[in-house]
């Protein structure tokens, strides 16, 4: 297998753990980013490599103006720094070291029958440098580790077959590990991606979400990589097919309204509510890389009411009411 | 002069203190709403009355589509209730019960060389009921009060005049009041609509913001009364001109393009940063008056960065490095 390196620093290769993760998330990258390119059949990715201060870097890679994605990314990163005062207020941690390493994409097409996709799967790991065993070490004794992730789907409009396709596709891959799971995190994804301030709106139809999960006796390490891994390797299988059999519907200038009335929605949960969004921006991460999540043309209208009755208002009814699907 | 009513419970005249605030409101409302209609010449504002659950409510006046202005909201609230924990945490007060009431407005033109304009002017007053010199007064006490507010511009393209008018306008109205206002309330200004997240770039290029001005020995509350009223009726001189002056400027895609690129700030900072939208959408304040203040049409685009030495890139860096303009 080909020895990857993150940037001049880090090495990434098979040898442990944490190298591991490193080099699932760069090669999920190239291969999400590969089946996208496919979909779209114009655009190219573009990449932005860049380094953070304070340690460690990223891979930004946006897509944008193609015939089926008006604006995406797919950015994965690798950072790792001193535990600081806002980390440890906000994510009730200790120690003094932290490393965190994950793949966040969004995709935003242009046609307002193809919803837009979300998924983010990430570990990190806490140290004290205090219990090193040499004492000298980077970054000591791993003293707290925990994966967390999620896929979820935001159409404008309501087909119920890609609904379920959608979450049938992940459901699969959660029963492979813990039937209770799919459930489990369905629900938490229909928690999380809430919009408070409208009457707890959800941003789309939800998928999986979950955090912070952290090793125990037999669901291990091992066992929340390996299941973080197969959340990762589902995402092209849950979503491509469901561009490919939309991306050519005819659609008009009321769909497209609806379509940038709804991304107002998503432009509002993003910067109100998303926990990583707020984290991101506030604990100085790369404002442009965090930002790439926003559509590209956004409408608001002062209280603006889909006609009963209309397939809008069907949509909206169902981020009101979440459905199950499967 | 005429009684006015705020809504079926509460009287507004000229009798007390707080009455001649909520008159002065109201008649501010209307004169704002019958000058920027006659300057566009066509739309006219739509009214929706609300009441608040828990205590008091407002009037929105909406216009949208108009000749000039796009979208805009010239927003009252008379509101009041209990003092809850998250107005003690956030707000660090204390007190039983809470009375608020103020003007607030967001005007965004359709013409990308017309700016945006933002207003505010409010006074909040609090109780201890036990306090009560009658035990059973809804009010009780007055134990606190403070006034704040502030105008400020959002031009897509620098005008030097237009700049040195509306803070030369400003400038006169504090300078009547005390001479170190203007600086110091012009510097509050730069320092409050700022993109923390995008090196400090602020929202336009500032006015005045002056917040929680309690009363003291000289400067009692008729004062700082007398000041906000002197502020919220510069308004219409400070704006309105200019708005006459570049509203038939002929534009180009490229110039609507740049505008709604410098919309998707404004979004950003209402969204992230602004203490008053954050603290209203959590408190349970009207969602669609609140986000009134969301331009119509809205573009995110990645790494956008205007070419060096254009008028773009004018604008951008009057925005980074705020000036003195009289």
């Amino acid at each position: 297998m080909e020895t990857k390196f993150y940037d001049d620093q880090t090495m990434v290769n098979e040898k442990d753990f944490k190298e591991k993760w490193i080099y699932f998330v760069h090669d999920l990258q190239n291969r999400i980013c590969a089946a996208l390119e496919t979909c779209d059949g114009k655009a190219k990715f573009e990449e932005d490599k860049w380094r953070r201060t304070g340690g460690g870097g990223g891979i930004t890679r946006v897509i944008s103006n193609g015939n089926v994605f008006e604006k995406g990314g797919v950015n994965i990163s690798v950072v790792f720094g001193d535990v600081t005062d806002i980390m440890r207020r906000q994510l009730k941690i200790e120690g003094d070291k932290w490393f965190a390493c994950g793949l966040s994409l969004v995709v935003h097409p242009y046609n307002p029958f193809v919803p837009t996709v979300h998924c983010n799967y990430r570990m990190f790991e806490l140290y004290n440098h205090s219990l090193s065993p040499t004492g000298g070490g980077q970054e000591g004794v791993v003293i707290d580790r925990w994966f967390g992730g999620g896929t979820d789907l935001t159409p404008y409009y309501l087909f119920e077959e890609d609904a379920k396709h959608f979450h049938q596709t992940y459901r699969d891959v959660c029963d492979k590990f813990d039937s209770g799971f799919y459930p489990r995190f369905k629900k938490e994804c229909d928690d999380y991606f809430v919009n408070w301030h409208r009457n707890e709106e959800r941003r789309g139809i939800g998928g999986i979400f979950y955090d912070m999960q952290r090793p125990e006796e037999k669901l291990d390490e091992n066992f929340w990589m390996n299941f973080s891994k197969a959340c990762g390797n589902a995402f092209i299988n849950a979503y491509v097919p469901i561009a490919e059999k939309r991306k050519d519907t005819s659609f008009n200038a009321q769909h497209k309204h609806w379509q940038e009335i709804r991304r107002g929605r998503y432009v509002e949960f993003n910067l109100l509510h998303d926990r990583g969004t707020i984290f991101g921006l506030k604990t100085n991460g790369r404002t442009e890389s965090i930002l790439m999540s926003l559509p590209a043309t956004v409408r608001f209208e002062y209280d603006y009411r889909p006609e009963p009755g209309t397939p809008e208002a069907e949509l909206l009814d169902v981020c009101l009411h979440p459905r199950e699907w499967i």
